[in-house]
C-alpha cells in the first residue's frame, strides 16, 4: 500500500543503511596486510548477551574478520559465578599481542564496576569505544587525535578551537574513536537526513531540534553531546530532569563577545524548563533508549512528520507511532556491529603507534 | 564506668588515630620545600558536601597546606544547575602548574556520570586515589609504581607474583595511592589490633573475618580488595548478593599445584553461600557504609567481642551495639581528610617526574 494512502510513516530497519558500511569495511579489509582478530568476552549467563556474542561472530565470518569468543564465569560453567574471570579475561586480550580489538559483552556487573571493566580495556583495542579517553573526547568534540595520545593517562590541553572543517585528519593526527551505539544513531540519522549534507561539516544537524531519552555514559548522554556538537538543539531527558544540550549560545548576554564567535566550540548543558510533553511537541527527531519493556513514547505527543528511532532491546514507541512520525526506525544493532568493526581496523592502524614507540 | 561493670564494648572516636597521622603529615610538611596547595570543587548545593568543604579547609588551614575552594554550579550561584561548570573547573585546577591536588565533592550526578568526572582529575593531582588506575593497582596488590607509570593509560602487564616483603617501596618505585575512605578504614582496624604487626607485612589480617557491607567502587568493593589482599577473608555484602574476597585457596584442587604458593599473589573473588546473619556470626570485625538512615545491622547478630566500624554518614548500627561488640568506631571521617593529606604530599613528590619528563 503506497505511504499516501495509509497516510502512515516509512518503517525503515537498519539493514540498508548496514549495507553501506559493509560495502566500507569489506573494501579496507581487502587492504589490510593482516587479518584483523577481534575477542569477545562473554561472562554471563544473559541470553541477550549469548545472542549478541553469536550476532557478532556471523557478521565477522561474513566480513572475513578473525573473531574468538572467550567465556568465562557463569557463560563458561554453571559452577562459576556471573563474571567471574572476566578481568583477567580482558588483561590476557590487552596483553596478547596477536588481538586487535576487544569487546565485552556488558552488563556484567551493572552501574560503576561495569564502568571500572570499561577502563581495564586497553584504549588501542577498545573497539566500543568506552574507555574514559574517547567519551572525554566526544565530549569535548575533538574529533582528531594524535595516535600517541592514547598511551597517555593526562589528557592533553583543551584546544580553545575545535571547529574542524572536514572530515579528514590533519596531517599527523587520526580519527578519536567514538562509541559505537551513539555513532550508529548519528549513521542512522544521516542516512535519513537529518544532517544536511549542504552545510558546512561539524554543523549538519543545525536547525534540528532532537529529544534523546535516556542520559546513560553509553547512550544518552554521549549521544547528546555528539548531536549537539553537530549542531542540533538536544533536549535530553531523564528519569530525573531534563537538560538541553547546544552549541550556540542561548542569549547574547556579552553583546561585545558574541559577534567573536557564532557558536561554542563544544556544547554547552543547560537545565530545561520543559516537559517531556513539550519537549516531543517541538522536536523533530525523537530518539528512546530506555531499558524497560514498560516505558513507551506517547504517539500523541509527537510532532507530525517527526522521524523515531528506537535504541532499546524493548519497543520504547506505542504501535501506531506512524500515524505521526514520518519516518520510525525499530531498531539499530545492525549498524552499531558495523561501526565496531570500522573502530576495529582503525584501532588496528593505530596500534602500529604502539608497537613503534 | 569502668568496662568490666558496664560490659559495654569501648566507644572510639576516630580522633587519636587521626591524630598519630596528623603528626606525621606535620612533620612530612615541615620538610616540603613548597608549600602544598589543594583545590576543592565545590559543585552542588547539597549540604553535607559544603560542610565537608569546610571541614577539609579547617584541616588544611590547621596544618598550614594552602586550600582553595573553588565554586560552581549550584554552589556559585542559584541560578547555575546542580553541577554545572564542575567538569570545567577540574581542568583548569589539573592544567595550573600552581595546584598539586584536586579534590571533587561527590556525589554531584551520581553513578556513571560521577565516575567520568572521577577520571577527569589527572591522576597526578587526584589525592583522593578515585582515579581508574588507582582502583587497578589495588585490586590487583600492586603497591609500588613507577611515577612515570602514571603518565601511562596502558597498565603494565601485572607481576606475577605482587608480594612485598615491606612497606618500603624497591628503588625506583613509590607508593601507589590508595583511595582515602578505605585506607583510613585499614588504619583504624590497624589502630585497634586487627592488622597483626607481628605478622609478615601484606599478611597481618590474615586469620581475622571481616564483613564489609557495601561493593560501591568508592567505598566497599576496594575495602574488600585491601583487606584480602592483606590476609582477611572478607564477606562483602551487597543488596543482592554475598560474595567471599580471599587470597587464600579455599580447596587444594591440585595437589601438584598447591605446595607452589602458600597464597595467591592478590584476592580471588568467590559467590558465597552464605547469608547475612551466618556473615556476621562469625566475623571478628564489620565494617558497614549504607547510604541510609534506615539501615541498622542487627545486635544479636553480632559475634559477641567483634569490632564494628560504621563509615555511613547516619548510623548503620543500633544503640545497643556495645551490649555485643567489644569496640565500636563510630566515624571515621577525621581519619580520612589526613589520608588526603598524605596522599597530597606524596603527589607533590611525584609530580616532579611529571615536570621532568
Amino acid at each position: 500500500m503506497p505511504t499516501e494512502v495509509s497516510g502512515k510513516g516509512l518503517l525503515l530497519k537498519a539493514d540498508p543503511i548496514a549495507a553501506t558500511f559493509r560495502d566500507e569495511v569489506k573494501s579496507t579489509l581487502e587492504q589490510c596486510v593482516r587479518r584483523p582478530k577481534l575477542v569477545g568476552i562473554l561472562a554471563t549467563s544473559s541470553a541477550p548477551s549469548k545472542n549478541y556474542a553469536e550476532f557478532t561472530r556471523k557478521q565477522c565470518e561474513d566480513l572475513d574478520v578473525e573473531f574468538v569468543l572467550k567465556k568465562t564465569g557463569a557463560a563458561e560453567s554453571t559452577e562459576l559465578g556471573e563474571g567471574e574471570g572476566v578481568e583477567e579475561a580482558i588483561i590476557e586480550a590487552n596483553e596478547d599481542e596477536s588481538v586487535h580489538g576487544i569487546m565485552v559483552y556488558f552488563p556484567i556487573y551493572g552501574g560503576q564496576q561495569d564502568h571500572y571493566l570499561q577502563q581495564v580495556v586497553s584504549p588501542l583495542k577498545d573497539v566500543e569505544g568506552l574507555h574514559f579517553k574517547f567519551h572525554y573526547n566526544l565530549y569535548h568534540n575533538i574529533r582528531f587525535i594524535e595516535p600517541k595520545s592514547l598511551l597517555a593517562s593526562v589528557m592533553p590541553p583543551l584546544p580553545s578551537n575545535t571547529t574542524a572543517e572536514s572530515d579528514v585528519p590533519p596531517p599527523g593526527t587520526v580519527k578519536s574513536i567514538i562509541p559505537c551505539t551513539p555513532l550508529a544513531i548519528v549513521k542512522c540519522l544521516e542516512y535519513v537526513g537529518v544532517y544536511n549534507k549542504i552545510l558546512p561539516y561539524g554543523d549538519r544537524a543545525y536547525g534540528k531540534t532532537i529529544t534523546v531519552i535516556n542520559r546513560s555514559e553509553v547512550v544518552g548522554r554521549p549521544l547528546a553531546a555528539l548531536l549537539s556538537n553537530d549542531g542540533a538543539r538536544v533536549l535530553s531527558v531523564d528519569i530525573d530532569s531534563i537538560q538541553e544540550y547546544t552549541k550556540r549560545p542561548r542569549v547574547a548576554t556579552n553583546s561585545e563577545e558574541a559577534p567573536k564567535q557564532r557558536y561554542h566550540a563544544r556544547h554547552i548543558v543547560h537545565p530545561s524548563n520543559l516537559n517531556l510533553q513539550e519537549c516531543l511537541a517541538i522536536s523533530d527527531v525523537v530518539v528512546s533508549a530506555v531499558p524497560s519493556a514498560n516505558y513507551k513514547v506517547k504517539t500523541e505527543w509527537l510532532k507530525p512528520g517527526c522521524v523515531c528511532l528506537n535504541v532499546a532491546a524493548d519497543k520504547n514507541f506505542e504501535k501506531d507511532v506512524r500515524d505521526k512520525a514520518s519516518l520510525y526506525i525499530p531498531a539499530v544493532g545492525k549498524v552499531t556491529i558495523l561501526m565496531l568493526l570500522r573502530n576495529l581496523l582503525r584501532l588496528q592502524q593505530y596500534q602500529q603507534v604502539h608497537s613503534a614507540l
